[in-house]
């Protein structure tokens, strides 16, 4: 088997490296937590994709729990206490609503098929998605409206969700860019209009924490995005949003 | 097979409802597979326990693929086509960092194990942990000292990072209620401090990216915590962080 250190103090086995025949497996295991052991190293990791996912209960055998997984591949850790700090486990869903409201002071809502209401457009933010690419993307596949990004105004957050995890949910502000509708994605909405700001609060049909969002919220400055002379190289972020309001 | 649709026209496997013995399991799996083309069901999902993990091959073979994990389970799906949306998928690994200032206008910093520069108090947001209750609990571990949560002032995301997800990492503001320094997590922090802001910014040793954080953001308003009326029964969101200073 081989491997690489990672920071802290943690060895990352190479799946491309080994056997996956059981018996030759078996043997390189034991050698691996022998070397674990003896070199006092501490977390180790191993990601199998999923054609050698038979291997999966031979690792488990040998005190390796689930980690986190990808469509086709599923990360293994093994810690040697039970104290020991496992880091980065994902442990979020993050999706974004859209707040669009035009120069007539209409704002931009959509009706799911089956739903009687009408709600704010928005969705899940795709794996390697920026939040604001993706609630641009999902304002045009369910309205046909074209967006430019301006703010995050707020989120919430909800547990227990889906599968044990946490759900962030980004409440963002767009500018329009055209007004025609157009229901690209229309396997989930039924409709999407322009209905004036006043009439869409005073319709209890619509979901209360949209309206209360609304109401309390679209006009405010928020979190915009932020350009810093740091953010380059190894470490670059995607996105910076600040509330740099005080400052300038 | 016993199961439970979900809101998704999907199917939820009950994984307490059938054999695992593997020729058992066989003759169910390819029964429940007939019954969801039949019925024109569209996703399946399954919740496997660590202890049954040598079924994972079995399920993968008639076409389910890794949908998420939690340490001692793992939930695998199967899309009838390529095409088929799949909500949910955890995406992101969650973080924050505190600035805390006290009336001195010292500001509170640590310095890791290993490291020879000062960071922000900080650290990840376990499952199920509210970002408010995180950040109090880290910089409590970390430094000793007691605070309140004030405000949200900003977030950065990154990706890819470990294991193919991605990062959020917030940015709070926190009031000190006491004052000592007092490590407790000795194993990650090697010394806590209060130094006054004027001197950290001056220090290039500090991360440029947390001076200029501290330098632009540290008096904003930010997002936070609002209390919405809707904000109960179901579903009930743990948190609601809101810029709400365009109406007060």
């Amino acid at each position: 088997m081989k491997y690489k250190l990672n920071d802290y103090n943690g060895v990352i086995i190479d799946p491309t490296s080994f056997s996956f025949e059981k018996a030759d497996l078996e043997i390189a295991i034991k050698g691996f937590l022998l070397y674990m052991e003896t070199e006092k190293k501490g977390l180790a990791w191993i990601t199998l994709p999923i054609a050698r996912c038979a291997s999966v209960e031979q690792f488990v055998a040998h005190g390796f729990i689930f980690h986190s997984c990808l469509p086709e591949s599923l990360t293994l850790v093994r810690k040697p206490q039970e104290s020991t700090y496992v880091p980065f486990m994902p442990t979020h869903i993050v999706g974004a609503g859209a707040i669009v409201i035009n120069q007539h002071n209409e704002i931009l809502v959509v009706r799911d098929q089956g739903a009687t209401s009408f709600n704010l457009p928005g969705g899940h933010v795709d794996p390697g998605e920026r939040i604001q690419d993706s609630i641009v993307r999902e304002v045009l596949e369910e309205t046909g409206v074209e967006v430019s990004f301006d703010a995050i105004l707020g989120f919430t957050t909800r547990h227990p969700y889906e599968f044990g995890k946490s759900n962030i949910h980004f409440i963002c502000r767009l500018k329009p860019l055209t007004e025609n509708i157009n229901v690209i994605d229309t396997d989930e909405i039924a409709e999407a209009k322009w209905v004036s700001v006043e009439s869409y609060l005073a319709d209890e049909k619509n979901g209360l924490t949209n309206r209360e969002i609304v109401s309390q919220i679209a006009d405010s400055k928020g979190l915009t995005i932020a350009d810093f002379q740091s953010n380059s190289g190894r470490f670059k972020k995607q996105e910076i949003f600040m509330a740099v309001e005080a400052k300038l």
